[in-house]
């Protein structure tokens, strides 16, 4: 795990003074292939770390898996005579899973109607849940999820050092614990490290879960959620025009700005209450 | 045009305060997909406008084409009896090139040996660039690089109005003029946007350029720089390990945390001088 930064001697330059040369952290970003049963199914470069959560993750936001059982065995690959670079992972899932894996290697070289659009990505993405968010009754407190910046970022330890990396974490609404927290020069990756994180921890599909990213909410972020069967996303900055029309159409309650004690809902925002402020100044005007 | 921005009712908290329902702005996020002769060949989550540039700044990153002759036609495409969505871009190359696109669309599928690392994507990405930096002898004050995101900030219109969209820009550091600026919800696409407008503006491989990006310099946009010939990449926060190791190996300048009249360089410390600087030190200690 010693690969998540890397030091680099760099030159700092101050305009009218003289130039200094020291060293520096870096955010590590390395290639990773994700192969299923031997055959290539996707490339991302990641920040090394938790690389079989971020295939898994990876596969659960893809619709290719929907339990952790159907993934039998992940192991980074190294063939005869060559050296292991821990950048080729490969999965072995059952074999329907496999076989729709396969399905979507095709589909996407082959492709589809002329008709792209958003509501078709939408459709499409609702079309391969495991999950459906209209039968989740998760309602948080704004409160709780004003608190959520300053969680997150106390925990980004290598984001402290390099200024480098994307942040996820998911958070138990109900008990207010901070369940897992992965950091990635891709905002993706974080996200697929985390859902990968709950495949395999049983925390899909759970009620209570607030999955708060440190960046903006797209269109894959929100898909993200949805797939892995969260409730409701929380971002430090703000959504696409896609990710809100997807939050809205699926039941997914999509938080954006959350700064200070202030954020905007852009969808689902009877899942968001003001409860207890509200009970806050009812108090004050009983002891006024 | 109009499809940069959206707009939608959100609901405004504040905790211990009631909640606001009022209209805001969303970056407007939709797919589009790519398509050589017919063929499809990659899709991105972008914002609409300027997809020309997109589709021909993307190829040339991927090394796909090289000069703007080389693209013979773009446009949208609607099939008969389906509604133009305008997120369908049909690219006809010369035949060569779309030789090479099919090759590539085969390549993606099929891959590659297990020795996957840093070094292998790099050395696949100088293999196939047009373009050799090491002849470039682009130097470019510090002083200049200094005031660039304030210009780069000045030119996001939609930024302003959404909070949501990347940008990227490119300078000519000899006249200093700003040549193009875009922004799009997906870093990415904001670059190719403008090494798209380069390549039909006859301004890739030119000596004097500097592209600016809002955010971090990831492996993929230090990628499209130099697949694009421009000698200085600049970021308003940090670069990823990959992206120096690429910048050093290729010859590229990267500069990150460009902030106030600091910035750090992290590979090709000889492009970026202190010069006018050193001047009004000498200067002061003349004068005193």
């Amino acid at each position: 795990m010693g690969r998540i930064t890397a030091r680099r001697r760099v030159a700092r330059y101050t305009v009218g003074e003289r130039i200094s040369v020291r060293d520096d952290h870096l955010a590590v970003e390395e290639p990773l292939e994700i192969r299923i049963g031997g055959s290539p199914l996707t490339m991302t470069m990641r920040t090394p770390g938790d690389d079989v959560e971020l295939a898994t993750g990876f596969l659960l936001s893809e619709g290719i898996v929907t339990s952790a059982e159907q993934v039998r065995a992940a192991m980074h690959c190294a063939p005869d005579g060559e050296e292991n670079t821990y950048n080729v992972l490969d999965v072995t899932l059952d074999p329907v899973r496999a076989a729709v894996a396969a399905d979507l290697t095709r589909a996407f070289t082959t492709t589809s109607a002329c008709g792209l659009c958003g509501k078709s990505s939408i459709d499409a993405i609702r079309a391969t849940s495991a999950f459906d968010l209209s039968n989740d009754d998760t309602v948080v407190d704004a409160e709780f999820i004003a608190t959520l910046p300053v969680r997150l970022r106390g925990g980004q330890s290598a984001f402290e050092k390099t200024g480098g990396l994307h942040a996820a974490a998911l958070f138990d609404a109900a008990t207010g614990e901070l369940l897992v927290l992965r950091e990635d020069v891709g905002r993706h990756n974080a996200v697929d490290k985390v859902i990968g994180w709950a495949l395999s921890a049983g925390r899909v599909a759970r009620s209570g879960l607030v999955l708060m990213v440190s960046g903006r909410a797209s269109f894959e972020l929100a898909q993200k959620a949805f797939m892995a069967g969260i409730p409701l996303l929380a971002a430090v900055s703000a959504p696409s025009s896609l990710a809100v029309e997807m939050a809205e159409d699926v039941g997914l309650g999509l938080v954006g700005f959350v700064r200070d004690n202030r954020m905007v809902v852009y969808a689902g925002a009877e899942r968001v209450t003001n409860e207890s402020a509200a009970q806050q100044r009812a108090v004050k005007a009983r002891t006024a």
